[in-house]
């Protein structure tokens, strides 16, 4: 039987597991002790304790820096005990209306909270950033330049400090995107604390500071995250004492309906942050969903309209002019291009040259990002101390190059006819002065010395073709490209979508400027075209990017163009390497469950991958057995089986959920003697405590004093039993049994022998089970099969990299 | 056990139903006669004969005034035979690229060709209904009014013959819009041949002869069905004999790639209708695709971005002024709000009533096209020439309320500063001149004479807030309403989104007139808007019509509007009634699977749902016990069981499939005495022979002559079955089964005894024991059960509609 929840191990296991690779001796080590009289049947045991800790390095959640914890798997299955279906059964239609009422309520609160929080969002950062500018600007303009540079270098640190205090000392889970996270808590893999308030606060915070401290790190993932987080928590209610109306939410303690609302979260997130209601939903279905259905689409979309309404009315205020220097609230839409936009045959060629380039930058980012990860986890793992030095030196870093490179471009003159004032003295604007003489302007400055949304307003800006200097786009494309790769892994809530908007621009027009006049399209579109095929071939989405970028720059014109840059970017990135974000989970050891089966798995039979030893218990069975098994196991669920004289053959009963043993143990509903007497057992119980329990609050069984003579007494497990869970024939192919496993959400799935024998199961089934890493480990010869995925392999020189 | 295929049954069947409905005393009745030896174990039985018929009336294909016919499910299980683990084996590298290649390569072909099919339709549809209204407003011009009606009406009246002799004599399954089909299609249920290429064909030419005959219906819905058929048409191939390539197509030989294909297809026809490529994902996406992965939104939108792009071509060549009177190409983007839209608070209660009244509208419209289809089927029933007949009143009374109805308005003089000539002699415009005098117009001809399109444009159009009068507005709201109602059930391909969109215009146009100077936005948005809150409260789709719209109008800045009105019509009109498409496919009666289980489905467990009598194979079997099977039954699905002495007890080896046993008899495979000899039988076998065959192409058990001698051998049937069906204990409820049933994909799910017994199977679940019909008619009870789904039900004034 596989591990249905994990050991916390130590971190050495990461080393033991590279140890274990090719251990194949321990297959002949002898079984683990077993101590329980009534469970001598282990029917199948190939794993050593060697294999089951590098089999379970996958499960490790090695959040930047903070130290490893063991994580919980989802289940979406339908529990069907005893108690469910007597819950299910006194459900009339008032329990239906309040149920529909609440999902409903619950998603218009997330609707509005996000909103909310993704407006304050905005309105900060662009005010603090914005002061930050002006009093910088003021300087320069008095030409008091070192005193610039060091108000501008104190500023940000002081601000990325704040940021990774916060986040290293308060909430370790909120540093980085938070895409990931929900991405991995949306497959079904429940990392600790990822949703707590804690979290959510420092999301917030840290997310405000650490934007407007210049790094070249974005909004859009922390807002996902804080979306997530907000439903996560509307969901679980405050504790009992806030009154009548969260009685209601008993409906929403369940990991199915928790999952759905994380879902509408993330797409509000997507929505507040880029305005992109419609995009918010795609993305949350091509990017963030493992499981997704109509209704979902529908209560999504109904969020993200509450996002979008909502947003709306707050604009309204922002064009009275009453939010500072955040101006007309514009948010990033862009809305440059709207004229429209004639293009032919002949830019065809150039557009697919600016995909396949895009798709190739795409895969070296997604691989370089990967290798500084890499460094950047063992600097972090060595203490919060040095975490935070990390942050403040890229800090220093990027102030020091944001405020430095400009020197470099020379000054140029302004146009004659500007469209706006030339040089801007103000904050945003195509003209920044800096240390230029009047009349004349700083293109790098213009780019560098701004937020990245209005870095991104220049660059997409039309009939601006002779604005910008070959080699200030080059200085600019490079920079934000390595930036943007460095700034990601430091302990601060860090978005990548935004950086890779940038980056993909600069680089669009740096190729429009090197296309010239071999095209008809201005550069603007072509940093339209560079953003959407840098980030097709980062985050390999199509549909959700696509309807983004068209929200962003308001032009449904441009579609046939953005289709074809994404469609070829993403093609020609999959050939390297995977999507961002799976990148990133698999180096925090989410073990992510993709739908599609590996090739090999069509090999192995499900009794190939399922290791002992079983645990199993009696339909009546001991409490100091449960209680020692619960102790010396991780396991999450047990199979229940009822021996003769019970019935006459062995029967398999169900399966019994650790929780649900635990609620039983703390409630003591025990039997003197081992007689079924179920009447009893139902009189201490509601089905409210076998509902999930909030995050954090599950109980321990440590916590839990039984005496003596408690520990000799029985439990009638019969009506704690899920009685009908899913199982599959030990002779089906893994392939096969994966597609049961990930369509239906399932977190244990019992192996049953097809040929009956002494015990009726064979084994568990878990998610760890189909782990590409823990296959190849109990197979290691599939390693060099056949069956493997196509894909490109660096040559040795590209690995050097 | 149920049937897995259906008796094909009288039409009387449908009347059986009801007599059948309250018939319990049936359950006692005798068990049915088992003429095998080896199949004494009839398990469980429920049903009788009339049970039966009446259970099955959901699942015959009343194909508007066809003929009864029985119906075929999909199966997207991995069937785990011994030749399909061969075959799987036997895959290298080579195969997975064939696969891949043709799996992009077939996406393009789709793209492309629908892409050609969708613009040849618009050019041919604008060029002969253009060349109509041509002819007819010169003879208007000479005010030979008598004439002028005369052509109008004989022209639309051979178009209308044409397309509905075509239809109801070559191919009666091409008739209506297309989409119920494939949206059953895709949910698994397999019409016959709604994808051949005679349906292709017709649909294509009756479309565009339809269409222009000015009838009051779309293009969109019969582009769904065209784009499924290429798809579907495309991933079958030819014949052998068409050469090398065709041989890859191996890989698209079962149902999952087919599904797959027919997705990508009918996302490519909305894409072309509408000139919708993101819409057109989305809308497959949405509504058609009961199963969906992230790496089929990727192909699906490749497949619309390649109609994108090849559409953009061809706009180019009609830019150039060579489409005859397709004019500019334009499709119908309508474009025509480019302008930036101001709206506020005090916009917002118009816009929340037009979606109220636009979904209790839907709601209505919904309601009587049911009816009115109800009434059409009994009429279709009688033969093909009373069909022919239905559909030329409908043409006659089109034409003459298109004609009759502009004599009422009277001429209104043109506007002072008129956009365009007024009035417009040619073929489109916004002021038709009709019977008025010089330097005048009759706005209800400028809507009634007129494509659709046309009429669309014209309605959305801006800054014409004074064109139309009140009550011209409200005439042509009502006919149009009532006239996309009756023009539906004709036998002739006909799409209702084209409709429900001028219907939705003109009650948004009439609507903002009647709010008139309460509101800042002018009547053409509130056209767009009142489209939107029709389509919403008629298809109750959301993200999908929300792009689509907005791809229709290329103006982003409406999304918070549309994404109200869309909310609030499709809520309002769910209190009334279901979906259309749900509507018709009910009313077709394909037994369509719901991803929701029906609350009283909680209350039920498998045992109780699943019917006798069980059909039982051995392992090694005599062949005239499979013929006699084959012959008395119609279930496609059964379990091999393997008994003692051929295994200590008995075990249930698996599932085999009617199509494979076919095969195998068709092959002569047989023993001489019943012994395992299991390599003989590979050697007769490729696993080609088991793949899906093409549409129509299956052999049928009545063709297979065998002598005596042969009926009484034996054949081993173990390699040829799928050793590991999915199944489930019956003390499962049904809501957990169906979870499994439904997202997986399944055919047949075995139900295995919770308590060993005799048998080791309990019996199959099909489809049709999911069907609620099917439930209730076991289960009467459950009928006046509190667990039903909160609907609103019409009072009994609302009935008599």
């Amino acid at each position: 039987m596989s591990a249905a929840s994990l050991h916390p191990s130590s971190p050495a296991a990461a080393a033991a597991a590279a140890a274990a690779d090719n251990d194949k001796s321990s297959l002949s080590q002898p079984l683990l002790q077993q101590p329980q009289q009534q469970q001598q049947e282990t029917v199948r045991h190939r794993t050593s304790n060697l294999r089951r800790s590098a089999s379970n390095t996958t499960s490790q959640v090695a959040i930047v820096g903070s130290n490893l914890c063991p994580i919980e798997s989802l289940d979406y299955e339908i529990t069907e005990n005893a108690f469910f279906k007597q819950d299910w059964r006194s459900r009339g239609k008032i329990q239906i209306f309040q149920y529909i009422f609440m999902k409903w309520t619950l998603c218009f609160l997330i609707g509005l909270l996000v909103c909310l929080v993704g407006f304050f969002n905005n309105l900060a950062v662009e005010n603090i950033a914005g002061m930050k500018f002006v009093v910088t600007s003021n300087m320069m303009l008095a030409r008091r330049f070192v005193a610039a540079f060091l108000i501008f270098t104190s500023s940000n640190f002081v601000l990325t400090l704040f940021a990774s205090l916060i986040t290293a000392f308060i909430a370790p889970e909120s540093a980085g995107s938070g895409i990931p996270e929900v991405k991995a808590y949306l497959n079904g893999v429940d990392a600790p604390a990822i949703f707590s308030l804690r979290t959510l606060l420092v999301k917030i915070v840290g997310s405000i500071s650490a934007v407007s401290s210049s790094l070249n790190i974005g909004k859009a993932g922390p807002m996902v995250h804080t979306g997530a987080c907000i439903a996560a928590i509307l969901g679980q209610g405050g504790s009992k004492k806030y009154g009548l109306t969260w009685k209601w939410l008993k409906f929403f303690k369940n990991d199915r309906d928790r999952r759905d609302l994380v879902t509408c979260g993330s797409a509000a997130g997507i929505a507040a942050a880029f305005r992109a209601p419609v995009g918010g939903v795609l993305f949350a279905l091509e990017e963030m969903a493992s499981w997704w259905r109509s209704a979902l689409l529908w209560r999504a979309f109904f969020t993200t309209a509450v996002v979008a309404i909502v947003l709306r009315a707050l604009i309204d205020v922002c064009l009275r002019g009453e939010c500072g220097l955040f101006g007309k609230g514009g948010l990033i839409m862009y809305d440059v291009t709207s004229a429209n936009i004639p293009y032919h045959l002949k830019d065809v060629p150039p557009v697919i040259l600016l995909g396949v380039v895009g798709g190739i930058l795409g895969g070296l980012y997604n691989s370089l990002l990967q290798k500084v990860l890499r460094v950047y986890n063992l600097i972090n793992e060595k203490g919060a101390v040095f975490k935070i030095i990390l942050a403040c030196c890229i800090s220093i870093c990027t102030s020091c190059l944001l405020f430095g490179l400009p020197w470099i471009a020379s000054c140029r003159p302004c146009p004659l006819d500007p469209s706006e004032p030339c040089p801007t003295i103000g904050r945003s604007g195509n003209y920044k002065k800096f240390q230029c003489a009047p009349g004349h302007y700083n293109d790098l400055a213009s780019l560098f010395f701004n937020t990245n949304d209005d870095a991104i307003k220049n660059l997409f800006s039309k009939n601006t073709d002779a604005e910008f200097h070959l080699l200030s786009m080059l200085i600019f494309f490079v920079t934000c490209f390595l930036l943007s790769i460095f700034s990601y892994g430091i302990v601060a809530p860090t978005g990548l979508f935004v950086p890779v908007i940038v980056t993909g621009a600069s680089y669009g027009r740096l190729m429009g400027m090197i296309v010239g006049s071999h095209s008809n399209l201005n550069q603007g579109l072509f940093a339209v075209l560079g953003s959407a095929s840098l980030l097709g071939g980062s985050m390999r989405m199509t549909v959700s990017l696509c309807v983004i970028i068209l929200e962003l720059t308001n032009n449904l014109l441009l579609l046939p163009l953005i289709m074809l840059v994404l469609l070829i970017s993403k093609t020609v990135a999959d050939v390297f390497n995977g999507n961002i974000y799976d990148i990133i989970m698999s180096s925090k050891g989410f073990p992510y469950l993709e739908a599609h089966a590996e090739p090999y798995m069509r090999q192995l039979t499900v009794g190939d991958v399922v290791t002992g030893p079983l645990q199993l218990f009696q339909g009546i069975e001991k409490v100091a057995n449960i209680v020692h098994v619960l102790k010396t196991t991780e396991h999450n669920g047990f199979p229940v089986v009822d021996d003769p004289p019970f019935s006459q053959s062995p029967i398999l009963f169900g399966l019994i959920l650790r929780a649900h043993l635990i609620t039983v143990l703390k409630k003591k509903a025990f039997l003197r003697t081992a007689m079924p007497n179920s009447y009893d057992a139902f009189k201490g119980f509601l089905s409210d405590d076998f509902a999930k329990k909030g995050l954090g609050n599950g109980d321990r069984i440590e916590d839990i004093d039984l005496s003596e003579e408690e520990m000799n007494m029985f439990i009638d497990l019969h009506p704690f039993t899920n009685t009908s869970p899913y199982s599959v024939v030990d002779t089906m192919s893994l392939a096969k049994a994966l597609m049961l496993f990930r369509e239906v959400g399932l977190r244990h799935l019992l192996v049953i022998p097809k040929i009956p024998g002494r015990v009726p199961v064979v084994g568990i089934l878990t998610r760890h089970d189909f782990m590409p890493e823990h296959i190849l480990n109990l197979h290691p010869l599939l390693l060099r099969s056949r069956w493997k995925r196509l894909r490109f392999q660096w040559p040795s020189w590209g690995k050097l990299l």
